[in-house]
Order: C-alpha cells, then structure tokens, then sequence
C-alpha cells in the first residue's frame, strides 16, 4: 500500500462528501498531526476555512456559525490539549442542540499511552456531549475504506443536524508523513456515485390524526389558557403559533429568543412584558390559567419559571420536537413529542376556533399597562443598562442580528425589549448559558448574518478577548456594545450580596481594565460613551464603518441594581393598582 | 435537618481538612453555584485564594503552583461550560503528572437532565483524565456525612499526590438557597480528630535486593552504556544520578527538564549537547552504546530519539517510578518499575565501581567539541532565538527560574543551553506539549519560584494571553521573553514547509498583533527589543522593576530557518572531522 496515496484518496472521499453533505464551513486550528486533512480541505473550491489559533475561540466561532445557519459547520485540530480547548463549545452545542462536526487528528495506535509528544486518550474525548463518536479507521485506498469514509462522513452531517441537532466527533488517526498528494488535479473526483455517497432524508416527530384530535377537544374546551414560547430555530414557528393562538385565543408568552418579539408575524396576542408583571402577586393571582401549554427551551425569565411552579397543580404540556425533557420544575402533566411547526399546524386545523376570550384581554391589557410604564425608563438622564436595553428595538436597524450575552443582558432584554415588527433576530448561547464564548459564537454568526449587534457584560467581553482576532483576520463586520459595570453584575441582585464579607473578592470581582488596550490589538474603532446622545450618535456613525466596533458603555453595579429595583417597585405598584381597579 | 447548617457543616469540614492535608492554595472562579464552598473557603485563615475569571487560566495557573511546589492545588468552579473550560489543564496535568484537586459546583439530582439553566452532565467530566472521581454526596450534617467529607478530602489530596501524580475531580451538587451559615466562629473546629481525619503515608515502588543485584552485575559488566534522563521533579534525584553515572563510568544525557543542567551536583559526566551531535551519522555510529538506562520523561530530542530508535538491537532499560509507559518508539528490553532516586541510590551501593572508560571519554570530548563550535551563535549580529538562548546561562541570575514554552523555544533551549551551576530551574509543560495555557502556568509557578523567565513565541502568547490578567490583579513578578517571528516557526523546519501553496494559511499563520496593547491592557512593562545591547541592558534593568515585564523579540522565521541550518551543518561538517580525526 502506498501509503501517501491511501492518506490522500481517503481524506479526499471525506473532504468530497463533507461538501456534499452541505458543509461549506471548516474552522481550522494550526497544528502538525492535523497536516493531511487540513492541506486537502484547502483544495476544495467550495469549502471556506478560517483559520484560528486559539481551539477555544474557534469551536464558538464554529458553532455561531451553524446556529447563524442552521447547517452543520467543521472544525479541524491537532492532537493534545488543542482538542480539549473544544471541549467548552462542544458542550454548549450539544445542550442547544446545535450541529457541529469535530474532528480531531490523533496518533496512530501504536504512539498511544506510551508517553509520545502531545498524544492524549482521545477516544470518546467529550463524553456524553457529542450525540456520535467515531474513531476512525486508518487511511486506506481500497474501495471499502473510500465507501467507510464517505459514510460515515455522509452520516456524521445528518446526525449532527437531525432533531435535536448537536456535536458529532470523529477522531482520525494519522501516521507520519503527513504530506498528501495534491498533484492529482481530479483529487474530488470519484467515479462512482460522484453526487454523494448516500442522502439522508430525517423525519419529524409526528403524532397521529386521533390524539391530535383528543388534545384539540381538550384545548377548545378550556378558555383559560397560555402559550409559552422559549428559544426555538424554526423560520416556520413563527406564524405556526400565532395561528394556533388566533384559534385558541391564548396568549403567548413570548420568551426573548423564541423569535417572535421581532417580525412580521402577528403580533397581537404577544405578551411581552411578563417578566415584570409576573413578579406581582396581585397579577400572578389574577391570571392562573387552567392550562399551559410550552414550546422550546426553558425561558428565561425567572418570574416566570416561578409563576409555573406555583400553578403545578394546572395541565402542563411541554411539546418538544427533539424527545428532550426540558421541564426543570418537573411540573409537566404531559410530555409531547411533536415537531412544533406540525403540532401547531395539525391542533390548529381540528380545534373550534374561540370566538373571544376575557381571559386573553385581561392578559393583553396587563401587558399594554405594563409597557406603558416600564417606558418611564428612558427618563433615566444617566448611563444606565436598563434604559439601553429598552432603547434598542428604536435604535437597531431592520433585519439585523442582536447577540446578547449570558447573566445580566440577556435578562435585560427580557424585560425591556418589546415586540416590534422590524425582524431584528435575536441569539444567544442558552445551551449551558455560559459566559465563554460569546465572542467567538457572535462573531461566527456575524460571518452570516449583517449587521449583527452583540451586547455583553466586561467578564463576558474578558473571557473571550481572543476571539476579536478573528475580526481582525477576516475583517468581519461587528458593532459590540460592551457594557462595563466593572464586574459580576448580576451578583448584586442575588442573595450573595447581604454577606458583604469578600463580596467584592468572591463575586463582585472588578478587573479594572482599559478596555481600549484590547480593541487597539485587534485594530477595531473604539469609543468611550459618555452620555445618551454621544451612545445614539456612536451607533448611527458605526453604521457607515466596517470591521470591529466596540461602544464601551461605562455603568455602575450599585446604581444600576438600585433603578431596576425602584423602577421595577413603582411599576409593581401600579401593576397592583391597576389589576385591582381594572379587573375586580 | 436545617438546611444552612448542614450545608455549612459538611462544607467546613471538607475545607478543614483541605487545609490538614496541605492544601495551601486555591483559585477560584467567580460563580453562583460554587458560593457555599467559595464563602467558607474565604473565612479559612490558612487557604489562599485567588480569583481568576477565566477558567480556563484559572486552570492552568493553579497548575503552575502545583508545578512549582509539589503540593497540591485546588480549583472549584460553578457548574456547567466553566467546568468544561478546566479541561485542557487537567489533560496537561493528567499526562505531566501535576497534583490538581479539581472541585466543580454542579445542580442538585432533581436539576439535572431536564433543562436547568448551566446543568451539565458533569459526572465523569474529564473521562479517563482524572485519576479518581467522586460524585459527592449531598451535603447533611451528621458524624457519618462529616467523616465522609473529611475522608473523601484526605483521599483526594493523597491521590493527587500519590506516584503518578495528577488531578482528581469531585463534584458537588448544592442545592439552593447557597449562602452558608459564618457566624460560627468555630467553624473549622471540629472536636473528633482535630489534626485532620486520617494521615495517610505514601509508599514508594523498590525492588527487592535480588534484582538489584542481579542488575549492578549486568550493569557492572558493561562498559559502553549511557544514562539518559528526561523531565524529572524530585530534588534527590540530580545527586543520585551523578553518583550511579560516577561508579558506572556512564555519560549522562541530560535533558533539559531533567534539572541535571543546572546546579550545584556534579556536572564532568553531562552530556548536553547530543541534541546537535547526534544529528551526525559519524557521531552516532562511533557512539553506538550496548546498554541505555533512561529516567524519567520522553526527551525533547528528535536527534536523540532517533538515536534510541536505531538502537533497537540493544539493551534499553526504562527506570519509572510510577508505573508508565513512557516508551513512545516501543524499543524498551526491560520496564523497571522502581523510584528513581532508590533505583540509582541502590544500584551505586551495589555496582562494582568501574576505574575509567574511554567510551565515557569519547562521549565528553565529542560534547567539548561541539559546545565550543556551538558558540560561534554568539557571532550572530541580528537578534536571534538560537542565539537568545545560548545567551541565558550568562544572563540569568543564580536560583532563577525558567519556563519555556512548546514548539520551538524548548527545543532552541535543547540546543543552546548548556550546563552551568547558576541552579537554574527549567520548567515547562510536557505533559501534551501543548501552546495553550503557558502564561499561566509561569504565573502560577511565578507565586512560588523567583525571579521567574518566561521565554515563549507569539502564538503561544497570543493562546493564553488572558493569563496575564493574575500578574496585574496579584502584583506578581514575571519576566516575560517574547520571541515573535509573527506565526508558527516550528512548521518552517516540517515538511510542510516544502509546500508553498497554503502554507501561509495553514501553517505560518502570522497574527500581525502589536503586543504592546496586550501588555498596556495590563498595566505591565513593555519593551521592544532592538538589538542585542538592548535585549542585555533591558534584562537587567527589568531586575530592578516589579509586575509584568515584557521583552518583545523580533525575529524573522525565514531567517531563523536559515540560521539554524547554516549554523548546524557547519557544527555538523566540524563533527565529522573532528570524530574521523580524534577517534578513528
């Protein structure tokens, strides 16, 4: 066997179905053991690779690329450490079930456990959090092996993206020399099935025709009942639920990622503003419902996930197109699993559509009153994070992309960002809601989807400096709004700050750094904001520039923890007032 | 049972006997999850801890300290993808056999598996790179539950410590509410075995004196052998060594982590410069052993394991201590599993003492040779890494230490630096020879060891750049050498290089970073090396100077390429008439 021709047939079979298999992306990480697939992978016309040194950085751009969209991105690394860096990302892919396809280059079998340089136990690497783990064989040219890799090539794609997608890991090992034989103009070129190897056509969840009918007559027969919508990637949902809303006369509580505070979808029985007034018990009382039915992740707001547990005793339905179990409470009368799109479409169609509803009007009148007074937060004069958030849906452009980091933004946005119809699409990293990352995964999206705005916390923007290089090599357009509370914001808002002892050591943590220093190393525009017009005028500008842009807002962790709880009191206050006058 | 007591009960005890079984340090990162454990640790007078944001450092500087002390250090972390950011320095750790005591936070039982917000599947974290796990109990209060605390805690540390050393992992599930109960002002007090639960004594592996015996008279008949020792951390180890290659007449080749190159031990029998020699076909054929003893790690050599590798005919004893395997070209004829200091000490006493020997001779002569050609590097007018580092055991001071990062700058270390009795400690991370987690790793020996010299290239800087924030938040000293040839020098002497077509793109991956940000952003020193007075002048004037200190070496990697090619065929062209003169 020659053994560079069956290195390069072999690796070109699963470079040739990678592409097939409608990879276009491959997040390549510099390394030695990795030579022979990286050197063909940049042979193919049609495979983009960007290259990233830093492993940790390159998973979340990766895995904000496939999450921007929806298909199955690549990353390539060298034997070692390097594969552990993945390991960060991988896990967040797997949790919010997006594809990616990890491969690892690895010592041949004879280099393992004998103390050879960077050779580690590689075999099943990540443990549970890949959905597949393939060790590969070693590369060979016969017709067999050719069929092997393409295979399971062909079926790590389809696996990463069916229902519910996540990370594949396929270790390959390569014995030395690793330089392949890229004289071969015809390198992509296999005779037989040149299209592909084998497609793969993935299913839906789907219930049958009688219990679609038994679960329509239940819902008809109840009137007090909500819709809840956490994060979902579906471009269909969207007008799938409202429809089934329209018929039900159900509200839907619309979580800030399930796409439907943003768009040209229906949006009149939208409740958007539920994680403020849920914190009332006037409220809470006055809407329990005698149903709840949920799709998507588990929400964000906390108000709300307590509102749930405190009606354990009502229907709960969780419909989960991916046979996950995703009911923290354990509150659920009925697990459903059901593609969501097919579910709403099918209940939809044999339910008796309501006339009216009290029961919706008096949600949609909370929330109308809610709004209205939770606008009072822009006569906040100073730099304030709450009053950001409520601003944006004015200042971000139609159709752009707004990447909100994990803690205290995302939260923020929950309250203050109201439906509007300009289809801003909203993302974040709710798979294990880390604040790794973030960077890299908004940055990875920002290769696909214009202009992308990414709002985040200073230990946020810290923890993944690193991942500005890319912006810098490939000179990807990103506006960050770097919030700089100088610390751990959110810990102010939980019970860790009545013990003030080490408060500041253990939670609070200020870095006191310049961030300027950091967007000068990666060649971005950086501006310091100093009051509201200078941040609205920032952004207008930064419109007409490309490359890395950061609008550093300075705010202070007391200030800001003392204008949401005033601000959140005198809103419950009149929320008390107005539920008593209003509806009893 | 009373919730906050159990919880501050259970968790004391645990940090109590943290402290009984010489833990001294810990890094923690700022979470929710992990706020009992963090809260009481603060309150123990005995524990330091340090804060650190990203994980991923936190790791890797924790290991560092290990490094430098021989004791182990513990990390805790909050649940979900901060756990998984821990994951390359404990592979390291793993395969460098560094004590670690890994401590992750996780989601009570009912939280797991079911969509809580940062639950993970944190059981078995780290696979096979841990050498014990433990999934904790929940914590109660009784004897029974605090004696389990205290035991799980000792036999943590032990295990850590224990031959091979390297990182254990427990997981702790808290459930809310997290704050511990501090007003005790006892809390450490525990009345039942106040000095810790159980000491626990740690035995060596040796081999009975019949194998001993029969080895010295083996070893005592051979004249032509040589002893080979590769990365080694045990302080008796250099004394013992000497003594056994004394009495066997045995040349010692000493790599450059074995610390037999520096130091107050007796240095006529090191070899140091085989890295350049055994390059040379006429040099290994006149210096052909008929027995190799090697200790410790796998050498940075690839002269020298080419060397081992051509000897297959021979007798290569393998001498660990720990019962490895660290044997990567499977040419071992015997694997003595004994410890290494008690292995030499009782072969010295045993052995037969041999009066001289020519093959020993012909080793220190060939080796003369060759570090007086090698010095000709010093007439190298340009900046240079050769050269750089054939100028360190001049520049260095006495008792410093060096850690020198992967890929090029251990090997150039290999090559240029020679014995000297200035005790210079050389570390480095070997265990996965990664370019991750450097900076760190120097920090955290840096809080130990000083004066500290960091020498690394621009990629490895660049990987752990977020490192450098613990130098700012902690005031610690550290030289760094910053060598940059602005991409990935090692791939210019692979064969990669002979492949121009993407060999930019994927493999000398220039960066184009100017540093200088990166060390302004914290608030260290920065200077850009000019030329060699320069490199000289800053090196001492940076001895007077406190916090961060970086030397930033410019160099060009075609150059340096170039360089090292010219300057060893010369040195090799000399050999070879210097070995066809002098012994033939």
């Amino acid at each position: 066997m020659n053994h560079q021709k069956a290195l390069t047939t072999y690796i070109a079979a699963f470079v040739a179905e990678l592409v097939q298999s409608g990879v276009q992306d491959v997040v390549v990480s510099p390394g030695s053991r990795s030579t022979p697939m990286a050197m063909v992978m940049a042979q193919h016309p049609d495979l983009r690779l960007h290259i990233h040194v830093d492993e940790r950085s390159a998973a979340f751009f990766a895995l904000g690329m496939s999450k921007a969209s929806g298909k199955p991105t690549a990353i390539l690394c060298t034997s070692g450490t390097a594969a552990a860096n993945y390991f960060p990302a991988i896990v967040e892919a797997y949790y919010s079930r997006v594809p990616l396809i990890v491969l690892t280059a690895d010592r041949p079998h004879e280099l393992r456990d004998v103390g050879a340089p960077q050779a580690i136990d590689q075999i099943h690497l990540y443990g549970k959090h890949v959905k597949w783990f393939v060790e590969m064989a070693p590369p060979e040219e016969t017709n067999e092996m050719v069929r092997y890799a393409r295979t399971v090539c062909a079926r790590a794609a389809s696996t990463s993206l069916s229902s519910p997608a996540g990370p594949v890991h396929l270790n390959f090992p390569f014995r030395e020399p690793l330089i392949p034989d890229l004289e071969n103009e015809d390198l992509f070129n296999f005779h037989e099935r040149l299209d592909g190897y084998v497609q793969i056509e993935q299913g839906h969840l789907s219930l049958n025709q009688t219990v679609i009918e038994q679960m329509s007559g239940q819902l008809s027969s109840i009137n007090n009942g909500i819709i809840i919508c956490g994060q979902i990637d579906n471009d269909e949902f969207s007008e799938a639920v409202t429809e089934l809303s329209t018929r039900l006369k159900f509200p839907i509580l619309a979580d800030p990622l399930s796409q439907l505070r943003s768009g040209n979808h229906d949006g009149s029985n939208i409740i958007d503003t539920y994680d403020t007034f849920l914190r009332n018990e006037d409220a809470k009382r006055i809407m329990k419902p005698d149903i709840i039915i949920r799709f998507g992740a588990v929400p964000v707001s906390k108000p709300l996930t307590i509102f749930l547990k405190e009606n354990q005793d009502i229907r709960q339905i969780v419909v989960d197109g991916s046979e996950g179990w995703r009911d923290p409470s354990l509150i659920a009368t009925q697990m459903v699993y059901c593609d969501e799109v097919q579910f709403c479409l099918a209940v939809s169609s044999t339910v008796e559509s309501k006339a009216s509803s009290e029961y919706l009007t008096k949600w949609l009148n909370l929330n109308k009153f809610t709004k209205e007074k939770l606008a009072n937060v822009s006569l906040i004069k100073d730099l304030s994070e709450a009053k950001l958030f409520s601003q944006l849906t004015e200042l971000l452009p139609e159709e752009s992309t707004l990447f909100v980091g994990n803690s205290m933004p995302i939260r923020d946005l929950d309250t203050f960002f109201h439906f509007n119809q300009k289809s801003i699409h909203v993302m974040a990293n709710r798979g294990a809601n880390g604040i790794d990352g973030i960077v890299s995964s908004a940055l990875g999206a920002a290769t696909k989807r214009q202009p992308l705005y990414l709002i985040l916390g200073d230990l946020t923007f810290f923890h993944d400096l690193n991942g500005l290089i890319a912006s810098k090599l490939y000179q990807i357009n990103i506006n960050i709004i770097l919030i700089n509370n100088n610390g751990g914001g959110i810990f102010s808002f939980l019970p860790q700050s009545n013990h003030p002892n080490n408060f500041e050591l253990l939670f609070g943590t200020p870095l006191d750094l310049t961030f300027e220093h950091a967007v000068n190393l990666y060649n971005g525009h950086y501006e310091l904001i100093t009051d509201w017009s200078h941040f609205t005028s920032s952004l207008m500008q930064n419109m007409e520039k490309d490359g890395l842009k950061v609008m550093e807002v300075p705010t202070n962790r007391d200030k800001n923890l003392q204008e949401h709880r005033e601000l959140l009191n005198d809103v419950s206050q009149e929320i008390s007032r107005f539920v008593h006058g209003e509806f009893q």
